[in-house]
């Protein structure tokens, strides 16, 4: 059986829990304590020497790392990833924006905010993760405007990248109500059959 | 004919460059001067967004932002892209990884460095950039010491994506003899027929 490692508040591991849930696929879940370090030990390393939570292990031990490369790889086949090569693109392009331009200010804000005491260092560099989070932001809703999904006509794994931090932007200190096209969009994905909340 | 908007300075935009000789397929080039802002204006807006080179526009005007989707799209069906789904998600797996955890140390610290006049909250942050560069380069050296190619038995856009910043990473002040399997990797890129210099 698939196995995921995972930790309960990440939306990054979040994410490949949402897609199984929507795919219906059993999984065996591994709650890993990133602040305690578990993340570190050298058999979580051998799994993924970056460190870092979610990781796919599959039947024959081999696991995948990265969050937007485990959606990619669980969606193969399905409604979720696009088979045409200019949607697939697309939905790359949304999901290297959302680990570029997106998750390191949003989601670093939240984790700073919500679960660590933060350093001297990190409250001097709060304001920039704010102003980083709110570009993209307005981005999203520039692409929500316009279009009920970001690529095609239906819920991708580029949504769901998308969704894991932003539905949770708010314990980052970001007012959603000033993007009502995201917010609008939230609810469309609340609202798939076979949703589960992080 | 493809479009390739792109900065001669910028390793994001020497990926789809050497993709592209390797593909031995032609495309007009389009210099965007980035630090006179010229990724800002309108018209460059309508067609990214997010405001960053480089950016593919196809013949009908439609346009892929971000490197590695851009890297995605222009390898489909080529040698330099698999397709068993797995090996297709370990190479995206290292391509996330070069946008998380790599570009944004190696590549910012080469920039801050080379290319603009550091400001006091740079210059603070400049020795979490080395950390974080250095933490990189040794997953590389552990991956590149058992195997010649990130994924499989030959150059794909995982390589070329990592060779980007990697091959440059000395401008970011890191010391690349320190990592004997990446340079003999950076050899391997280099001496590929069709190689093209940054």
């Amino acid at each position: 059986m698939l196995r995921l490692y995972d930790n309960h508040l990440s939306g990054n591991g979040y994410k490949p829990r949402l897609l199984l849930a929507h795919l219906g696929r059993a999984y065996d879940h591994v709650e890993v304590d990133i602040l305690k370090g578990e993340s570190r030990t050298p058999e979580f390393l051998a799994r993924n020497p970056n460190g870092r939570i979610p990781v796919l292990e599959l039947d024959d031990g081999t696991c995948i790392a990265e969050s937007n490369a485990i959606l990619f790889y669980l969606a193969e086949g399905s409604r979720f990833l696009p088979t045409d090569p200019l949607a697939r693109a697309l939905t790359l392009q949304w999901m290297f924006f959302e680990q570029y331009s997106h998750e390191p200010f949003i989601a670093v804000a939240r984790h700073w905010i919500q679960h660590v005491e933060m350093s001297e260092a990190q409250r001097a560099q709060l304001p920039a993760k704010s102003e980083g989070g709110r570009a993209a932001l307005a981005i999203m809703e520039g692409r929500l405007a316009e279009s009920d999904w970001f690529v095609g006509a239906g819920m991708t794994i580029a949504d769901i990248a998308l969704y894991a931090y932003t539905h949770v932007a708010d314990e980052g200190g970001f007012d959603l109500a000033s993007y009502p096209a995201v917010c609008d969009w939230l609810g469309r994905v609340r609202e798939q059959p076979g949703h589960v909340p992080m």
